[in-house]
């Protein structure tokens, strides 16, 4: 196999799987190839990563060592996808009777998800959590494209224990955007204490989720080191939980004449 | 730029968006190369995934033409997975009080998810949908994995109307697991009439939860053309849908002596 071959090969399978390290015997066997000839398609293949401004290919060292990609944005990328976006959201038939903003369709979309998780990816990579933890049911896509580039386990907290979850450690919290008592709950199975997660979600008001799922981790001896969602409101100003960071503000939700206003955070890294 | 550089980044920019259709006057601009020596590089890229059997990459003939590439896995690949994920439900720590299946931390599982979207991608390509449906909570990874293999937008019903769905069509239905009555509904914005879905989900047992949602589809003149879940039950043999496509199969669920059994659906592709 030729060089152009290979590096095209070794690409692929490296940003297949986001944060998956490869050893280097993994491409020598594969390619027959020796050690020396691999370091240098390595090499070429970090310059090609990087020239795309698209993240890195990184060389960890020793006996336990390897290759792997880490997903990460641009500042000028992530600038141009918050305007996108931000448009996206300010179409005025996105809004519903009551002022409500319809947002599932973007919430769900594979592009969006996928590019937001960078930021996120970006921001929370060095904290080396264990776990990516969302509420269902619109946070979904965008913590699962998170655990992806993170090469982490999502966890799903319910909002009603299921029979299929096995025991399950709930608490009742009050919604900070309809002020009821709403209630979620985890399965044990699912997290292991004493590690570390970030909360991810599509929306936040008053916080109480993200101050919800905090405080069942808590229980459960797991460290929040870091909340991200994807929008969050410009009021209340104090919400439940503190070191949460949007990737678009929401401004005049509720304006009579139902004008909407989303736009960029501006201090995204 | 080097051949071999060119050809890397043409790799990643492919397989980072399957299925969206790439001009070649995209990468004569970004590499100021002439179209000759892109359709050389494309050339190369084409056998390079080829060797990989992950999928292939496809030129697209005319003035609205351009090359993309669409996943797709290979037979031996597929039941390679089917062997693993067989033997991950298998576990019989996985079984709780009931005799129901620990399911939640696989159907979450950036990687398992992203492996059997792999197959039904392959399976539904030719099928052209415009939608990739599901209902809440646990099949919403795996139909996003679905939906960015096929490029097409993933739609989520709902148990309960929300209020910010905006206006919605809702059904009531039997499910076949619990023989309750259950509701689903669905946004009237997220979907336009006149189309094709293919259905993803995690679990069938009656086939109630598919029949539910191809009926919704059907109310909005919306037809369904495949229905996919990474596990159904052997048993009841007949299921409220007919033209359902599992990945595995669960035997002897309730089995008194806590045995449960998955295996691979040998009739794939």
């Amino acid at each position: 196999m030729k060089r152009t071959e290979r590096t095209g090969t070794i690409i692929k399978i490296l940003t297949d799987s986001p944060n998956k390290l490869f050893s280097l015997s993994y491409f020598t066997k594969m390619f027959n190839a020796a050690k020396s000839t691999i370091s240098e398609d390595i090499a070429i293949c970090k310059k090609i990563v990087e020239n795309m401004s698209d993240g890195e290919i990184i060389t960890v060292a020793g006996a336990a060592g390897g290759v792997k990609y880490i997903p990460k944005i641009s500042n000028d990328a992530a600038k141009e996808f918050q305007k996108y976006l931000s448009d996206k959201f300010n179409d005025p038939s996105r809004v519903l009777t009551g002022g409500f903003l319809f947002t599932s369709d973007i919430m769900f979309d594979p592009y969006v998800t996928k590019q937001a998780a960078k930021i996120f990816a970006t921001k929370f990579m060095d904290l080396n959590v264990d776990y990516v933890v969302t509420i269902e049911t619109k946070g979904i896509a965008l913590a699962l494209m998170v655990a992806e580039a993170l090469n982490k386990s999502l966890v799903v907290m319910r909002r009603e224990g299921k029979i299929s979850e096995g025991s399950t450690l709930s608490i009742n919290y009050i919604s900070g955007s309809s002020g009821k008592i709403q209630k979620m709950s985890v399965s044990k199975k699912s997290l292991v204490p004493g590690t570390k997660a970030i909360i991810i979600d599509d929306f936040m008001r008053g916080g109480g989720s993200a101050g919800g799922m905090a405080e069942i981790l808590s229980e459960l001896d797991i460290e929040t080191v870091g909340i991200g969602v994807l929008i969050a409101t410009k009021e209340p100003e104090k919400k439940l939980v503190n070191n949460y960071y949007p990737v678009l503000y929401l401004d005049n939700h509720n304006d009579p004449d139902k004008k909407i206003h989303v736009y960029p955070n501006q201090d995204l890294f």
